[in-house]
This record gives C-alpha cells, sequence and structure tokens, in this order.
C-alpha cells in the first residue's frame, strides 16, 4: 500500500495476519530509505515496526494513550497516524520533528525528548482517568536503558503501590545507546535467556506434586514454596515484587505472539509489564549488526551498503578533543577520572575507556547518580572529569548545586553539546546550563573559542583545584586550526581581545566568536571599529577588562548561543549596576524566552536574528542611538 | 561518664556490653534534655543510638567512611566524635550544624541535607578507594525513605553491577518523615515480618531432600529450586536481585544482634545490604508513640510530659494557608488535585487527603516523578497542584523545564519554604528557585505580602489555564492580617504601589516587604520619599510600571530574600537595557555568591545585610551619589 495514504490507524483493524507482514516489510523499506537521505533514529524504528503496528491494532487512539518514553522510535507511530509525506523533512527546520509533538497530531499525547519519563506521565494520565471514571489504556512504552533513569525506578515504585491500572511496554532492544551497564540490565539479561513463565509453572507444579505431604512446619514451608512460584526461574521477580503483573517475554518481532500477549493484559487488574525482546535495526543488516550504537541515530547513507555519507570536515569534533585531550593528561596524572551517563560513544570516551578502564565508569541513563559519584571520588583526592550534555546535565541540578558546588568538590565537569543541537529540537538545545550553574557558588563557566584554546582549557580545568570547574563545547566539530604542542593552562578569570576596536565592544565566546569577528570586518568597511572580545570565563567575569571597557564609555554588546534571562549578558549588566558604572550601554543578543524547535543551527540562530549581520544591525542601531543621545544632551 | 570529655571514638573498642548499654542511656538522656531547649531532629537520633555506637565500635572512622543519608541522624555520630559539648548551639548561627559538615570534624567525610545521596557518594569513595589500592570500608547509612528517591535506585544498580565493596545499611524505621508510600516500601513491610533468611533456608533444604532425584528436565527444575532459595520467603530478593549480598534483618536496637551482623558483613567480597530494624524516637514515649512525624524535628518541648513550646504566632502558617485554599477550591472545581512528595503534614495537606482521598497523591521521596506526573495529569484537563519546597524542587528542575513548561502544561506549583529557611542551614535554605525557574519559557513566578493576598493568588493560580503558574511562600506564618471572605484573582503581571515616593523607588516581593516598608517611614525621618512596590508578579514583570518608574528617572532598589545572580533585581536591569532606559539607575540587594548557613533568619538577613537599615543605607548611599554626579555634571 501506500503509507502516504494512511490518515489514521483505523485501517488496522481490519488487516489479517499477511496484509499486517506486507505493512511490516512496507515501513521497513520506507524507512530505510527515507532516512538515508534525512538521517534519523533509523535503529530504533527499525526495532518497533511490530510492536508499533500491534499496539495500534489493539488500542484506540488517541483514546487509548501512547507514551514513547525518549520519543525517538515514534517514526513508525508518525507513519501509522498519517505522517508518512512528511517524512522528507524529517527533523528539518519547519519539518517533521524527530519526536513526539503535540501539535503535529492528536495521536501524540506526550511529549518526550529526555528520558524516563512515560512512566511518570503515564501515572498522571491513569489517575486522571480514574478520578475521572473514564475507561481507557494508557501505554507508556519505556526502554530498558530509560529504565535505569531514577525518575522512572520511582514512578514504578509508586505505580506497583497505588496499583494503578496501565499497560507498560518494556522494549528490551539489549542495547540502548550503548551497552547498557547496571544490575538492571542483569536481570532483563536474565529475563532474556530464561524459558516462559507459563512451562516454568508446569514444571515446578509437577515437583510440588513430589512433595510429601506432612503437616506443622513442613506444611507451611511447602506453602512457601508455592507462594514463591513467582519468584522461581528468575521470571519478572523484580516487577512482581514491584506490585506489576509481569507478562513475557514476547518476541517482539512475531505478531501472533504480541497480539496475544496484549490481548491478555487488557484484561488483567492493576499494573501489567510486558517484557518485549526487540532487537535495534531489525531488517537492515548494517544497523542489525551494530555493536556499538553506530546505528541509534545516523546522518544519511548509502542504502545498499550502509556507507555514511561523510561529514566534509576534517577538524576533530568537540567531544573528541575534549576526551583525548583529558586521556592524554590522565597518563601522567592518577587522580584522573572519567564518568558518562550512558554516552560513551557521544562523549567519544572509548579510547579513555579501553586505556584507562579501572578508571571509567559508565553509569547507565543515571545523570544524577553519575554527578554525585563524581563528587564522592573528588573527596578522596581523584579528578573525576564528568561528560555531560547540557541538556542532560538538566537532570543533575541539584546534584550539581547540593554535592558538588555546596562542598566545593574538584570536579571538572565538561558540559557537551552546549548551545543549539538542530535537528534533535527543543529537548535537547543546550542553552539553559549557563543559566542555570550560573548562580551556583564556587562555580568556574569557560567556554574556547576554538579548538586549540579547548586543549589548553583541558588543561586548565585539570590543573584547577580550588572547586568545580565547568566548561562549555558545542556539538560538532572544531573550525580546523593548527594545534599548539604544549598545554598551558590559561588564568581563571581572563578574557582576551581578539581585535581591537575603539567605537563598540562585542564580548561573545564559543561558536558566537566567529560571529562577531565576521561583524567587526563588515563594521569596518562601513567606517566602524568594533573591538572584539573572547569572554572564555562566564563566571567569573574578567573584571579588569570589564573596569577598562567601561571607563572608556564603549557600548557594549554581548553575544551568546544561550538564554538571555539570567545568562552571561546578565553577568555583564549586573555587574555594570554592582560597579555603579553609571553611563554603561549594554545591549544582550542570546535565545530569546520560548522553545527553540529543530533545525539547522544556522536556520535557528537566522530566525532570531543571531547572525553576524544581526550583530552589524545591532550595532548600527546603538551607534545611531549614541549619536541622537548626544544631539539631545 | 561525662560525654563532653569524648574526644574521639577510640575508647568504643574497650567497652563491654554493660557499659554500652550505659552510654547509649546516657546519649538518650543528653539528646532528649539538650533538644528540649534547642530543639532538633529528636526522632531520628533517638533510633541510631546503638547502631551509631556499633558503628564506630566496629569501623575506624574517618579511615572507614559513614556517609549519613539526609544527614539530621548524625547527631549520635557528633556526639561519639567529640561534639557533646556544642550541643547548647545546635542549629544556631555559628552553632553546630544539625547535619555532617566536614569543616566541623575529620568523621564528617560527607555533608548531607537533601536525601539519597549517599550511595552514590559511597560509590564514588569506593572506587577511588580500589583505584588507589588502599583497604577501607565505605558505609553509607541510609533510611527506607531516603531509598525511594531516584538517584538511590541509579546508584544501588550501578553497585550492584559493579559488584564494588561497600556495605549499605538500611536504617528502617518504618516512618521517614511521613508514612511511606509506594512499592519498595510494601516489600520492606515484608522483610520486616518475615523471619530471619538462616531458619528459612534449613526449612527449604529440608524439603527439597524430600524432592525424589531424577533425572533429565525434572533435575534441572530441582536445580533451579535450589537456586533459587535466595528468591523464597520474601527475604532480600529485591537486593539480591540487584547484585547486593542483603543480611538481615536486624533489631537496630539489639548492641549483640548489631556487632554480629557487622562482623559478618565485614569479611564478605561485594556490596552487602544490612537491613536494620529501628524505632523513631526509642526511649522517649511522646516520641516513640508519634505516628504523623510530628516528633521527626521539633522546636523546644517540655521533656517530661512532650507538650511543645507554643509558638506565639496566630497567624496563619503559610503552608496552611495555601493548602487550605486549595482544598476549600477544590469543593466546587474538580479538575483540582494535589501532589507531595513525601510531605503531606510539611504542606499540611492533611485535610486536603482527607476531604479529597483520591484527588491526593504522596508519591513518596520522589521529587522529579510528582512534577512529571502533575504534567501527566494535566494533560488530561486536571489542574495539579503540586506543593513542594523550594530546596526540594531543585530536584526535579529538569522535569519542571522539559515536561511541564516545555509542553505548556496547567500545572500550578506551590514553592514552599522559599527564602531563608534558618535552623536547617545552607542545605535547605530556598533562595535559588527564582534564578532557575525564571529561564524556563512559559512560567508564571509569583510571591505574595502577606496571608490575605496569598490567599487572593492561590485563586489567582487555580484560574490561570494558559501553563505552569509558581507562587513561591516562606517557611513559619503569616503576619496576622484581616482575611478577605471572596477571593478574586489577580491579574498577571501587575504589581501595586504600597506607598507612594518621589526620590527612590524600592521593588520588594514576599517577605522583603516588611523590610522595605519600615526603610520608607525611616526614611521620611530623614526627608527622604521612597516608593515602596509590591512586585508580586517576579515573571512576568509588570513593565507599565517600570516604564512609568523609568519615565521619572526615580532610582530603583529590588530587595529579594533570592539569590542576586539571575534572580529578580536581574530581571529589571534585563529590562531597562533591553527597553533602552539608559539613565536607568538600578541597584539590587539579595544573597550573595556563597552558601548561607544555619542560623536564625534575622541572624543571617543582618549578616549580609538584608535589613530595614541596610536598605535606608543603601538610599542614602544612591541619593548622595545623586547629587555627586548632578554636582559633576
Amino acid at each position: 500500500m501506500d503509507l502516504t495514504e494512511i490518515t489514521s490507524p483505523a485501517f488496522l483493524k481490519k488487516l489479517n495476519k499477511e496484509q499486517m507482514l506486507e505493512l511490516a516489510e512496507e515501513i521497513r523499506t520506507f524507512l530505510i530509505e527515507k532516512l538515508s537521505v534525512t538521517g534519523g533514529h533509523i535503529g530504533p524504528n527499525l526495532g518497533v515496526v511490530e510492536l508499533t503496528i500491534t499496539l495500534h491494532k489493539m488500542f484506540d487512539s488517541p483514546n487509548d494513550k501512547f507514551l514513547w518514553d525518549v520519543g525517538h522510535q515514534a517514526y513508525v507511530h508518525k507513519i501509522l497516524t498519517g505522517r508518512a509525506s512528511d517524512f522528507d523533512t524529517l527533523r528539518q527546520f519547519k519539518g517533521l520533528c524527530g519526536f513526539p509533538k503535540m501539535n503535529e497530531s492528536i495521536h501524540d499525547v506526550w511529549e518526550t525528548g529526555h528520558s524516563s519519563t512515560s512512566l511518570s506521565g503515564a501515572m498522571g494520565m491513569a489517575a486522571a482517568r480514574d478520578i475521572k471514571g473514564e475507561k481507557n489504556y494508557v501505554i507508556p512504552i519505556i526502554g530498558d536503558g530509560a529504565l535505569t533513569g531514577g525518575m522512572a525506578l520511582e514512578a514504578l515504585n509508586h505505580i506497583g503501590h497505588a496499583k494503578t491500572d496501565m499497560i507498560v511496554v518494556l522494549n528490551d532492544n539489549e542495547m540502548s545507546i550503548a551497552p547498557n551497564v547496571g544490575a538492571l540490565h542483569a536481570i532483563l539479561g536474565k529475563l532474556r535467556t530464561a524459558g516462559k513463565y507459563t512451562s516454568a509453572k508446569e514444571e515446578l507444579e509437577y515437583i510440588l506434586k513430589k512433595i510429601p505431604a506432612v503437616g506443622g512446619k513442613l506444611a507451611s514451608a511447602a506453602e512457601r514454596v508455592k507462594d514463591s512460584l513467582k519468584y522461581l526461574l528468575v521470571s519478572g521477580v523484580f516487577f512482581e515484587e514491584l506490585g506489576f503483573t509481569y507478562l513475557g517475554p514476547v518476541d517482539g518481532h512475531d505478531l501472533v505472539e504480541l497480539e496475544r500477549n496484549f490481548q491478555y493484559a487488557k484484561k488483567m487488574d492493576g499494573p501489567v509489564l510486558l517484557h518485549v525482546i526487540t532487537k535495534k535495526g531489525k531488517g537492515y543488516r548494517p544497523a542489525e549488526e551494530d555493536k556499538i550504537g553506530t546505528w541509534h541515530g545516523t546522518g544519511p547513507y548509502k542504502t545498499y551498503n550502509g556507507d555514511f555519507v561523510k561529514s566534509s570536515s576534517i577538524a576533530p569534533s568537540w567531544s573528541g578533543l575534549v576526551a583525548e585531550t583529558v586521556r592524554d593528561l590522565a597518563r601522567d596524572d592518577r587522580r584522573i577520572v572519567a564518568i558518562t551517563p550512558a554516552m560513551p560513544v557521544g562523549s567519544k570516551l572509548e579510547s579513555f575507556a579501553t586505556e584507562f578502564p579501572d578508571r571509567f565508569f559508565d553509569v547507565g541513563i543515571a545523570e544524577q547518580h553519575a554527578a554525585t559519584m563524581a563528587a564522592g571520588l573528588a573527596t578522596q583526592g581523584m579528578k573525576p572529569f564528568l561528560a555531560i550534555y547540557s541538556t542532560f546535565l538538566q537532570r543533575a541540578y541539584d546534584q550539581v548545586l547540593h554535592d558538588i558546588a555546596r562542598q566545593n568538590l574538584n570536579v571538572f565537569i565538561g558540559v557537551d553539546r552546549a548551545g543549539l543541537v538542530g535537528a534533535d529540537g527543543e529537548t535537547h538545545q543546550g542553552v539553559f546550563d549557563i543559566a542555570f550553574l550560573r548562580h551556583m557558588p564556587n562555580l568556574v563557566i569557560m567556554m574556547p573559542k576554538d579548538e586549540n584554546e579547548g586543549q589548553h582549557m583541558v588543561k586548565t580545568a585539570i590543573e584547577y583545584n580550588d572547586g568545580p570547574i565547568v566548561m562549555r563545547y558545542p556539538r560538532g566539530n572544531g573550525i580546523g586550526i593548527p594545534m599548539d604542542e604544549v598545554l598551558r593552562p590559561i588564568p581563571i578569570g581572563t578574557w582576551e581581545v581578539l581585535r581591537a576596536g575603539t567605537d563598540v565592544a562585542i564580548l561573545a565566546f564559543g561558536t558566537t566568536i566567529p560571529m562577531a569577528l565576521e561583524a567587526a570586518i563588515d563594521l569596518e568597511t562601513k567606517g566602524i571599529s568594533a573591538q572584539v572580545v573572547n569572554a572564555r570565563f562566564i563566571k567569573p567575569l574578567d573584571s579588569a577588562m570589564l573596569d577598562y571597557l567601561f571607563s572608556m564609555e564603549m557600548p557594549i554588546i554581548t553575544v551568546e548561543e544561550a538564554v538571555l534571562a539570567g545568562g552571561f549578558g546578565s553577568a555583564v549588566i549586573e555587574y555594570a549596576h554592582d560597579q555603579s558604572y553609571r553611563t554603561a550601554r549594554i545591549d544582550r543578543m542570546g535565545i530569546p524566552d520560548h522553545f527553540i524547535e529543530h533545525g539547522s543551527v544556522n536556520e535557528l540562530l537566522d530566525e532570531i536574528g543571531m547572525t553576524s549581520e544581526g550583530v552589524v544591525k545591532k550595532v548600527q542601531s546603538i551607534l545611531l542611538n549614541k549619536v541622537l543621545e548626544g544631539e539631545n544632551a
């Protein structure tokens, strides 16, 4: 069939098994072809084709609620709810979002992006249903990786206790973004290899019959053995203990088995956990054979052999530069350890892990634990490098504040993917970290202008022993400049003048430096002399340089790829007011007070006016105003 | 013995059982007497007397590391490590802290205040030990309540997988701050009532002998029965599944049993969980008989009968005012539900819970789940009231941002204990919430000047249906003013002039309003006319009023009981710069960039100059400067 003709999942009700198999095949072909052009989360979506078809056949969305945890596996759901024709624009500016979006479809009832939220959202929806006396099914679909996130465990605990009707689908694909760690994963591993519950039960009943019928103490023990049926055969004991009825494991690519199990789950009261085993990348060999998560999310590739369309950049990736500099320094500094919450590949920590397996910790999707474990290591004289994406550091806000900053411990936090991240969109933009870190006492926050300064900043962070230090760096690659042989620490709180000027000072850092320099060159052609300052320390500010700029009465523009409220620009105007620079003229450019959707970083910056032209226009308007004010004075 | 003569826990090694019993008795008497004067966490500390004595006898602190989760149960530890003589200053300004503090003693190796951090900290310490090849015991002591916090579960998962040597003491006192909820608690309940592991094992072995020895399939089943020994008798199955060796349950007031079990735990490899049953308030009848947590932490009381020394305030408590207004509105508005993360008593939600049991959710210590569950409820048209202390909302930063604000859902967040909280000290000060909430798009943030405005704000929040709305309110009681009969919503983003003036405008909100008004009265006697504005909306600002003030060229002082960086004052200067009010003079008063320790709120405010005298001085210096600048112009 033509997938683009689907307008609603209702057609699924009438399909027989043959037609469903055919549909699954068509969806796979569609995904493999479309994503080869746009890129996207191919592996997770190929894994849930049969599961999603079955869900939409067996339930009535949107009356029944599907909550796609993390949400990057909702492509099949998008196809079945009438969005196949939008896949040419997947993850592109103004195009189809790579995650569930309420404004795209009534079938997207819960938006996700960060992991482990679906169970809590489902508990809220189910509670609302019960209060209102309505009838519907609430079905969170959560991966085994997301299940290690603390908030998912908090929710399991509450749901199991409250005995709320809900069908939790555990989509166990053996590999989340990277090989899973944690005891929970070991349990799931046992479940995967164990037989089915029913046959095991038969076996045990046979044994029980052989136990001699005696009274007293022994009988009570026999009773316990009976009670303990559910604990046997390492089946769903963990979930049963938490109060769920455990069903499975089920082959997530077997349409008949899936249907049978959902049929069963629908009839049960209380919370049910249906354990579904799926294979990431199912049906596309390059993705199926992936061992390290390369095919979790990809750029464009050649469908016939799975070769990736290479990026043209020859500059090192930021993650790689930072991780490898840390690794190099770790050879001589035995205090250094590295911690990642489930992102060893994304954070490029593989070579550190290989060289220092005992000093490397992948703690799973567990940002809170990662941050506080770093604090624990630091209390014992270690120097932990906590590599974490800006957007996921949001999960560890309290741990950074209460455990790291308050105890003033020597933790080096590498804030990766800082700034706009592009195609992943509003749940992943790394634009809040300055605003949520800057008010924490004891913290140093810095961002390098290029990869050479980046390596010196890593050295700075490692040598800094007066408390926590944060280095932000963007997604993607450096700019391809020569690298110094010898690393030297940068004095804390010092900025540098990149270009001298007399009419206006542009304070920028990290990704906004090229924008500022371009603007300055353009301004020069217009007869305006702009000073460009690399404000590489966001905290503490370079007060000497600010004092100088204010005393020269130069108008100042701050440019940051981060939210304006409480950001770097605010720090500069706070300083001006605190120091009573009455005549200071400061204008701020940055991310406005709304969420930024998906698109290329350049498109997104362009839309909010953050371009070199935008800076030029801002400078011109300021200087024009200054002239006018001077005339009026 | 005289407890104040203890300088180190070394003396414990030589005590016999009689002497230890005597010591326990003396410590109880000491605590009951001292705390009757100072107040403090009496219940939790009376519960861990024998446990703490045994820990210090069996281990060598600080080489062996005790991590007191939450930390309010460390008084006995403080006594045994030489701090008994400081108890007259407990929780007082410059006195003994109510939580572990590294700068008090080398025996305090990990500072706590927020719950559930000890396991992660312990994992860091144990990892550091193993990397360095050192030998010591790492012993987190965690309550059953704290165990429901997501980060504790993240840590259990990692520790169990890594098989790291560690002795986790589960201090199961049947009641954390309020009756526990959650499946985990149900499991602990089963453990409590179950027999000991050893005798059960004997019983089962007897049964196994009776199973006929046959080959093939049956033998394998019998094997499984043997393997499943550990799952039987609902003993430590949950923890064993996670990879821990489970020991217990042990009577936490039986010195002999405690010693035997720790002896055993010390010999084991890998992570051990020792399940200790204690009774909160043990040995002091009023505290032992407490059912709802009244004796968890108290003010002064009469030792002979447990009567509390009454607070003189007759004004309603802020928590009570807000919770009861929500309850009253819930009678006519069936959308309203209330959620608390384990603080039903602190948040005064008992009467809501009694009247609307189906619309009330105590989710346990699980702030992340609480916030996202509120989001789930709101997607279905409910109006959740999420009552949460400012300091604990830090745990749900990402959930408020990613799930509530980003999806723009109608959640009413009641931020209780906003501002300085006093005796609980730096881990509990509610001074960060404005800085960490203000940059979230879609959020409205407000704080009332008194309890009458407070009730109108509750009405405002309930009637507001354009997204999330936050109402902050302080710890303690209102100021005792007449209450309006009829509630009316306050227009969003409107401030009010409380006192007209022409020389200077003081913008204050909530707890700083009385300070501002007093200052204005004092300034009047000095011939200075100060306008006092109730800036009750922190976001959005009242731009019309700001435009007016700026156009009048009035100097502005902002006064907030919250951190300065990125706070309300910053919002005002951001606005001034964004709107190009070139001549605006704005000075900010608030919490400086360091952590604020314990003491009375007034002492703490006094120390940082936030008093009416401080405001007067600030105004005088501003006006003097203005005159000087005028002369220089």
